[in-house]
């Protein structure tokens, strides 16, 4: 049979394991038809640094163009200055405390434009392409053969909703409802002729979007259960554990990083407390498809 | 011109203003097509009770004739013998704390399908007719015409996420994603074989969603903004002044419980601490369309 489908998706034992379960999935109701994929490393490139870990960056160079002082502040002279030791020292959760105040009382509408205007002009210098344009292809024709057949299909993350809400609509064909992520609160307000508006905080509202907490948002974002879920790495695991959980066709599936050539190779090691397990390990002992990007993907990057 | 677009909406001022808001809005991005409805006396009858509590008041007699002992807490003694007197000094908000505790420890599904199980065969007393067809039939069909010109259409609800989310999907082809209201927690557990669940508690995860958490909640769970807000009382107020702020074609619409003959007559008081302002005259200060059930629809209830 000639199967037209997912393209960018080379013959074999992943692509048939995949499409055997689009088959089966088509047929259920729409109601149980949904999907959570992973941004970064699972629908985007993350290396070398996350892409919204950039955006702040440049963000936080145009505060200091404007007001030298602002660098003063220790998680921003370590930024600034690229200090690797003392940015580990700090801690991420620290530094993006840090960096979610420099957005402090904007508006929903600010925000999405700061993300958008970055967005349009930004370079990958590692992989010497658009940053708009690392989103890996066959994700994207997955997508699209999802929603084909009557899935809702969400985007998660344990970075911001808001930037992936900026982007998804674009990027991925998904409405900002859709997304999940770690989320910084906006508060109601009155202007001075007491019209309202919704001023951003530097506050998340709730945990990080990574591990059981994702698991625990998507039900309070979505309310409804995933058949399917896409992951890279070991903050992915019980949401990719919980859309096996149940009757009917499900599937889980872990994006391998191994293709040094055209993408990166790394390892994400398994994020439990309690135990060190590889994740190609997990994947085969918790029953996850994992797909190499260096055998089963034939084009990588989208254009 | 024969305009057969809402069947249910009499000819008249009304009619020609709604018209008017949908015309213009037509040709607007999908993107800004977002449109949020309040649901006990929006898109169904409120009266006497709201459905959701008598919901919970079936689940109650059902639990005190399990274990009789139930029926010993404070709340739950005024509940069963309907002692008005004692329920309004307990107050809403500590009934329905206890009402949660009913459902403690459940899943998702199996909340849902309780609610369902309720709607299946409940009967509205007052109106003398299945519960599932108190929704106004006008409504459903400015849902339908809305969606039909590429708007997203939500619920919003002071009550349950939960429990509208059960109900959204079949009576207002809503999903459950699109409904934002209070909403209890689930908690992210393991069964004895490790396998993951999700658990619900008896908490509100943040505030009752009514006044200005109904606009920072819509932000939180859907990320944009409403150009059309429709409501019937004090508690909508800041979203339908929210759905006004901003250029281009927006509406916010009152529906005016004014018919004693074919559904109930009452008025909402405005809610606010510091004023008490009939909701009728803020509507005409705010700019808002109000909607006569009396005068400008044709049939009130679906069949």
């Amino acid at each position: 049979m000639n199967d037209r489908r997912l393209p960018s998706w080379r013959p074999g034992a992943t692509r048939d394991a995949l499409v055997g379960f689009l088959d089966a999935a088509a047929a259920l109701p729409d109601e149980q038809k949904v999907a959570y994929v992973d941004n970064d490393g699972t629908m985007w490139c993350e290396k070398p640094t996350y892409v919204q870990f950039d955006f702040f960056v440049e963000a936080l160079k145009g505060a200091v163009a404007a007001d030298a002082s602002v660098g003063d502040r220790d998680e921003f002279a370590a930024l600034i200055s690229g200090d690797q030791e003392r940015l580990g020292e700090i801690g991420l959760l620290r530094i993006a405390a840090a960096l979610a105040t420099l957005f402090e009382g904007k508006t929903p509408d600010q925000f999405t434009e700061a993300v958008r205007a970055f967005i349009a002009s930004a370079h990958h210098v590692g992989l010497d392409r658009p940053t708009r344009t690392v989103v890996y292809q066959p994700m994207l024709e997955l997508l699209d053969e999802l929603r084909r057949i009557g899935f809702t299909v969400g985007i998660i993350t344990g970075g911001g909703t808001e930037f992936v809400r900026a982007l998804a609509p674009d990027l991925y064909d998904v409405a900002a409802e859709l997304v999940v992520g770690s989320q910084i609160r906006y508060e109601f307000k009155r202007d001075d002729r007491g019209r309202p508006y919704l001023s951003r905080t530097a506050d998340l509202s709730g945990e990080v979007n990574e591990g059981a907490p994702k698991v625990e948002h998507i039900q309070a974002m979505i309310g409804r259960q995933p058949i399917l879920a896409v992951g890279n790495s070991a903050g992915d695991k019980e949401m990719l554990e919980w859309a096996l959980a149940g009757d009917g066709p499900r599937l889980a599936m872990l994006i391998n990083h191994d293709d040094a050539d055209r993408e990166y190779a790394y390892e994400s090691k398994a994020g439990s407390f309690t135990e060190e397990e590889p994740i190609l390990e997990m994947a085969n002992r918790l029953g996850w498809l994992t797909v190499s990007i260096k055998n089963d993907w034939e084009t990588v990057f989208s254009d």
